[in-house]
């Protein structure tokens, strides 16, 4: 992996479940790239989980969004696919792989609420997750790659 | 705030209801970085609100999404978070905090009919959008890297 | 468009269906880029169709997808939109109009079972796709803008 991506390793506990890596996607920026400004790319190279960032003050709501996920997408719904997690896959796609954190000097800049969950709908597993880090800036690109 | 990162503030005027912001996003970064040519992320940092690009022409569109996402999650659904807003929290992790807006030299890429909607799901409320652009660019960030 | 960005085109070849671009956003990022590091935006510029990363493997698992999300969100619901293709635009919305995809040296860093898909609902049709690269980079932003 290129020096600039950071990668964390996550056990999942349960099935279904999302799990606060707030803590642990600062860490790894903070530790490698403490002046870092701009957003962190927070991918999860996994399709039966994805990523997503909701309230992370009162862990009823993340429980919510896992039991209702769950009655949007049972389970038992008749799929094709014959390994039995097409419900995980179709989650996943809902939650998506990717989210995008503001940062500015190595720290994560979130709204008040926010955390970041890893979106576990497969297992318990081990997952990671790759953050790559992408400068801010505001370049006239195209000026720039016209000068000689 | 760093000083790349752009602020605006939105008064949503009902609970449920997707507020048009594109010209206002357009207007920030035009103002502050008209030259500008690269990715804009739009980042909502609230926890029942999202944000998400859907068609702009004909306002029946986004009214059909609401109805709909009420349908899915509906406010009374057994929640066990107290504040009765689980549905809220549920709806804005469907649609996502974030977004990418392609931009040229200041102004938004869109598509012909897209539009950029801040997702209110728990308004009406004072919600802030955060605007942070990246500038595009295909270097061999290992070269550089590597070189002394 | 900027020199950086990419386009392709897809025919899609029904009205609801997943097609896999991952070959097709590799190659025309490794023809352009070819030691391109960071993170490509895959931007879909439409508002009846996302883009979603899940199981490249087993291709009844976006069969199961798209099935599913017709459950979820039926054509007919008693929409206002009069094109009678509301399902598309919330389906869209669902699945998002962009994935972020990190790139190693001109070449996509995906997990081992992901593919990136053009989630079509409104076709067929022709699409586009924009591919904006973002180079990876954990400049202290805050301290080069502050050097005269």
């Amino acid at each position: 992996m290129a020096g600039t991506t950071l990668e964390i390793s996550i056990r999942t506990p349960e099935r279904e479940i999302l799990v606060d890596i707030t803590s642990r996607v600062e860490a790894a920026i903070g530790q490698a790239h403490a002046t870092f400004t701009g957003v962190a790319t927070v991918f999860v190279p996994h399709t039966t989980a994805g990523v997503t960032i909701n309230e992370g003050a009162d862990p009823t709501v993340v429980r919510d969004i896992v039991d209702h996920l769950r009655r949007l997408v049972p389970r038992e719904s008749g799929f094709r696919h014959g390994e039995g997690n097409s419900d995980a896959h179709i989650k996943a796609s809902l939650m998506g792989s990717s989210v995008a954190v503001p940062v500015e000097g190595g720290r994560l800049r979130l709204g008040t609420w926010q955390s970041i969950y890893l979106a576990e709908f497969d297992g318990p597993r081990d997952r990671r997750v790759w953050i790559v880090p992408i400068t801010a800036g505001s370049e006239d690109q195209r000026a720039s790659g016209g000068r000689p």
